[in-house]
């Protein structure tokens, strides 16, 4: 089985972890490959971000399946241009967030996003709404570091995270954790172990993992997205007015 | 009070009839401009079209700022990019869907959409949701019309439009109509008298005109959109990898 | 265009403050008229208060309609008697907890009411729920200032705002402030001032300007409530046993 | 146990055949006594109506008390001035829609209510909704009989009624029925006869005979409704600027 | 009117105080009798539970409506086997969960329960839910007692119990408040006068009180729960492959 | 990776294409093992059977613990004793009527679930509320043919689910099938191929392997559900009053 992820921005450096992550987590036999938009945006942490993306997103999963690529990942908790995506390839396309707020659901009564920064509540209360499972989000904590920080030091971004997810079962009543941020993917493990030594046994849902397990369900069943709910549509030219343009 | 109309698509033919459309409902002394897209599709009829022209949108709405627009409105029941365009103008940005949805919620209990065609039903329920207003969205009825045709013959369009109307109060419970698609744009009132004649009183909703009165309403109260909903963004580049790109 | 103000009381001494809050947010060229109940109570601020000016507002919506007003707005947050008004008039009939409620909703995904008192908290989740936004209401704040002291001391009126607008945001999630008691009528701009100068966006819709902006949309677009979600009826008589009595 | 029965109209004619019907359905031991509006219409049919009688209600409730009564019903599925009445009397109040709908919700998963006209579709949604039962009522279905005709030919009634609730069944999935017209009360166990003869077995819920036994409930187990949703009210003068005034 | 009092454990030394408690709380000439299961656990306190003690209740219903019970109670606040004993017998089956949530809802805007351990809330929260009122439940509030100690030191639980009725109160907006433990069975009068020497009037609705007068209501009305959505069953052998088994 | 299938019955001749259907489904690799109750009932079919075989499936699941099983499957969509399993093992025990909505929920808007009788509906709608996806459920229908009937007539049965489909989508707007019948286990392409032929492309989900591939998840990534929802309980004595019992 292979499957792309569409990495939706234009940071090629991510590469090489994503695919990691996402080999980490897939089965034994699965074919990963990534690939970065041509055109975008260098990160995705808005609206605005997710509107400059999601023509690069739409062109990708046509070059995906165009290169046989049996389902398609986009790898961004903001999922931009999935729902795009969906209605030019019959192959699957996942989401990390839905994936992981669907299984979430299905392991504890609700749940909370840990989320790099206070501007991303209104997003993933939006998202959780659009999968239709707005009142099971309890949540939205943030872990109050910098984006550029999450990496530089791993151990007090872990600490972070077993911080907000104490809380966010004490205080919002979260029975699952859901990682929210870039920085955290591929850690579920380690936040869960992380609170079981302050004796909180939570369940960690890490969501590259549950996007990439759920493609390859969708593939094993021979599934797909709904054509009625995501009518086909073939390729349209992107154009200025009086000139030609490149399908996408 | 100066409004600019952004006309999602490339086709700039459409403009002049939009524009006089809007003049119509506005306010004396509103001024209203109108900017098709420079870079997009002919028209928006998708899931996919709405992401191939939300950059666009997004350009033309800082576009529109700088040129001293006092508001924006997204001429297209889909909305394409509106919140993202939100995230990166302080003036309102107003699209016709939820305009005309809140207005209708304050009339009668429940309302319908008119639409061209079956493949818009999961999109409007999506938008009635992302309003808040799912509920009160008791169906999506087709007129079953070409939309090329939906000029050609336009009896023949308010005809259709009276028999779905009636319809939908009949078999769905609608008390409120919201004619969908640009045929109909400006006939409410025609449809509203169509009704008439055969004994049905029904408010019907023109969304352009429900949009435009909103957008004055909120130059006039000095209000815009939630700087904590959307936080404002600056310009970004949208470039390829490794090369230059244009803001947006 | 004429609008007709129903003050919901026989509090008379309140008629000019009130007509010169809605003569601002008004339109230029829109005419206000204001009316107090000839039976009724000193004020509005309880289901029973509601219940015993009621039939007022039904008498004062009908006189409105004989005068010629073109829309009708029923000058209080607990909009009393409005959806009765509407079975008796073909006029719009307004009400400002609604035209605030549905614009906030549409400008942030969450709002909060500002009101005088604790008791007014399950008579506001009511009226959200009333219009189909309750879960668009994130809380109900109180100034804790007895209702006489809200003109007597106006800075530390607005300073209350201030302090629980801000509270409403941080620890309710609220980006849209609705300042629901009279005493902030008029007063929204300065909420929001107030707010900034503390580091706070936040929108703030005043709701009398709210009512008479949306009635003045309903009046231009030749639109009122629907006549099937509020049947008309006619004048009735209201009458002892065995007596005669006046048509309300 | 003295219950005191509103009869929210001026029709004396009709106090002996509710009091037999609710006589009927009390326990052995409670007294019932009905009183009618000194001041009010002869009908209640709408909002207009639930307006214009609800002083005389709340009023009516404060004699009730002030005579011993140790538990209020107002005897109309409008339920009028009910949430009015409650604040101004420590005894509890009760409806006669609220107990059916929520004894309905107790025995079967949706309910219709059967209704006189159409026009009282959006009243009963209204009604079901204020009570948190929106999404267990399932439909309203009319009997298509004048109501001067309902008391001419009781057959016709019945068999309407059977008609309708069968409907409602099949059509509609509704489990249990509430007739909710006047003409049907008491005649619940009649509907579920004709029913039975038909092969369908439905549990059909006296709304009078439920407000009765709930109020005897709440008087058994000295509850009432909370002072805290519903703040304890005094006396309050309605007058005439300038003039005098009586208390209600 | 014979009522059977179902105790869904084997724990027979409860007998006699349950059935003082429903005895005190059930009209004159009511019987209450009360069986404790033949086979099943000692106490109910989990899903685990819930599951092995519904045969042993299926089995005690149908036993109770071959006795000649007018209705029965299952008399534990998770409800274990209600639903499947409905389909077993033809008499109302009751729960005091379910009869004290929808009481409750009647009564005030908002409920909170009163549990034993934290460990109930989500199990409260699915029988809110189940019953249609999960909005309705703003919170679950534990005692902090072991169960054990509540009946040693009743002073000390009933001290808790208003502790937590309060902060209920104060912080999760609950006008009404049900003691869900068995420890504070028959003792909703002793918090209401506990909260009222504290100031605070709010209505405490006391569960098996609750369920036994809306047993009786049901019988005196001839009423049960609809076969439509409990469709009757005749008696099932439970076996072993291969072996025999009694019916239940 | 080791699967115990949990058939909830004691109809072991069953157990051969059950265990067919899930090896079917399954990875490569995972290894499927059967058993069926000790003590049960033969069939499924309602709420009654739920409750006489849940205590087998608790006892069931220790089991398959004890035999070292990596993840459970309740095989009914009735999921009996699913939840009261989840207490007393750690590894994740899985339903297939969960895993298929959920799945569903993410390729459409909206799915009907194909039953054998009409009076599995209630049970249905209860589930989905149960999953938290009652919005999604748009319809049940039934195929209108004796359950024995379908292993008879395979051809009749598949015509019939086609037909029921197609009115799914047409009808209720059903854009995802579920078929919820064991006799159309394992057919979910054949349907799909049916649906194709008439010109209709649904995405038919099956139940078991949605159950399967879901549990596969869950194991691989080391996930089950949260103990904060479903709290550990160790084994209990089921023993009748004075007597001894085994531990379940």
């Amino acid at each position: 089985m292979r499957i792309r992820i569409i990495n939706p921005t234009i940071t090629t450096t991510w590469e090489q972890d994503a695919r990691h992550a996402y080999e980490t987590a897939a089965s034994p036999g699965t074919e990963i490959s990534i690939r970065s938009l041509e055109f975008g945006t260098a990160t995705v942490e808005s609206r605005r971000d997710v509107a400059l993306v999601a023509p690069g997103v739409v062109a990708a999963a046509r070059e995906a399946e165009a290169d046989g690529a049996d389902a398609i990942i986009v790898d961004c908790m903001l999922e931009p241009g999935l729902q795009a995506a969906r209605e030019v390839v019959t192959v699957p396309v996942v989401g990390p967030a839905g994936a992981a707020m669907h299984l979430a659901a299905t392991l504890g009564h609700a749940f909370s996003v840990l989320a790099i920064a206070d501007n991303r509540r209104p997003l993933y209360a939006e998202i959780a709404r659009r999968h239709g499972l707005g009142p099971r989000l309890c949540s939205v904590r943030t872990l109050g570091i910098p984006v550029m920080a999450l990496d530089d030091d791993a151990d007090a971004t872990l600490a972070a995270a077993v911080v907000q997810a104490t809380a966010a079962h004490r205080e919002d009543g979260a029975d699952v954790i859901i990682p929210g941020c870039t920085g955290l993917a591929g850690r579920a493990g380690s936040i869960a172990a992380g609170l079981r030594e302050h004796g909180l046994e939570l369940t960690v849902v890490d969501p590259p993992s549950a996007a990439v397990r759920t493609a390859e369900t969708l593939v094993a069943l021979g599934l797909s997205h709904s054509p009625r709910t995501y009518p086909r549509r073939a390729a349209k030219a992107v154009h200025e007015p009086g000139g030609a343009g490149a399908p996408a």
